[in-house]
């Protein structure tokens, strides 16, 4: 039996970078595809609750099934799994995004939302990412790091409890190596743009810049990125920090 | 100068869950208080983004400046951090929230998301849950936690990158002891119930049953809640896995 791939991603169902991803997992399995109606970015682990979900089948894609739902990157992975499965897949793969999930951003990704809850059902999950926003961005040369990294997680897996979260610099020349990392230390800010409507009221609209809090560690997915080589960051669902810390066990004495 | 606590919650700004915060909270620092308009459970650390977001001050409560958000909780921290506060909080404060947050659940909170972009600003930051979903929940033997933690927590501070996830249970007799632990393992099940709608579609709603996958482990915080004991568990913003793991390293080469 061919090994049976779920994809989702943020960008919503009409979004390039989930197509350049289809047509690399094809050759790896069976794929169904289950992903947000509208753009979702920023949706982190958001679930929809008190309003009513719907999955609708659209038009398959280079062989895959494709499915979209009116909600968030988990809402179309629980979906998936609650409706449309019939076995429990072997890899669940969330993307390409466009745009970064590299540090801090990794946390408001529905991009790794996706792929979190994968690892929530016990399926090795993988996030991928390109540095470039724009919609019509070149996903071609992600494609073969794509393949590789899906193909070693579906024959490998992963441990449990931990998704990969790789991200793909916008760079030329094109990368031709990859690194297993971490997270970078990073933060935002100037977030808001101030404006007034028409009646007076002020309004803000999200923007932003990001920081690097540490440039001159090699060791992190932004110096990677910098460096135009692709980034690969084993991520934990459960986030709790090791407790043997003394300063966090002298607060309850 | 009077400590500045910055307080938010996912249930929303008329939730009774703040209130009972509010209440504790006023007798430790000068509070200022931003919350959704509207419930916001679910939401983990989702932002808007793409949207207007507008913050509103409203009727002062018990000393605490009030302000409204139409968005979600990291939307709140955020908005008050660029819009309201003049200066850095010594702590921020979310919740308290109905219902439990423990185990995985801690991953979809939209109090914990609050508490993480608290973290994000590297301000010492806690998450306050009653493991009790009701509009009129018994806040009341809470606050004696509330306090004692809080107060803890600027006094002393929090690691870096760490943030706190307190839970207590709605227990009688009310609970005296609180724990040090760690995420259960634990996922759910049944998540949605099918609907037809009048014109023959069909729609969801989520719902589902919670399990406890460690059942015997004493270490976690579902068993201190199961045993009337608060939970305390450090939680990481940083997801990054010890990438020392050999099974991932193996995957790139």
């Amino acid at each position: 039996m061919k090994p049976l791939i779920l994809v989702s991603n943020d960008d919503g169902i009409h979004a390039s970078g989930v197509h350049a991803l289809i047509d690399v997992l094809v050759n790896l399995g069976e794929v169904v595809v289950v992903c947000p109606d509208s753009p979702q970015s920023g949706q982190s682990m958001a679930i929809t609750s008190n309003s009513m979900l719907r999955i609708k089948q659209v038009e398959d894609y280079n062989g895959a099934k494709m499915y979209k739902v009116n909600g968030t990157p988990v809402d179309c992975i629980k979906l998936a799994m609650h409706t449309v499965l019939c076995r429990k897949p072997d890899l669940v793969v969330s993307g390409i995004n466009h745009g970064s999930n590299a540090s801090i951003n990794a946390m408001y990704s529905g991009t790794m939302g996706a792929a979190f809850e994968g690892c929530a059902f016990g399926i090795p999950s993988i996030g991928f990412s390109l540095t470039d926003h724009s919609a019509d961005a070149d996903f071609t040369y992600c494609l073969s790091f794509v393949e590789t990294i899906s193909k070693a997680v579906i024959e490998k897996g992963l441990p449990e409890g931990v998704a990969l979260n790789v991200n793909i610099p916008d760079c030329f020349p094109h990368p031709t190596e990859m690194r297993l990392t971490k997270g970078c230390k990073g933060k935002w800010t100037d977030e808001y743009k101030e404006y007034v409507d028409p009646s007076g009221k002020k309004f803000y609209l999200l923007t932003g810049k990001f920081i690097n809090e540490e440039p001159d560690n090699t060791d992190t997915d932004e110096w990677c990125l910098s460096h135009g080589i692709v980034s690969v960051v084993p991520v934990a669902l459960d986030r709790t920090a090791p407790i043997s810390n003394c300063k966090i066990s002298q607060l309850l004495t």
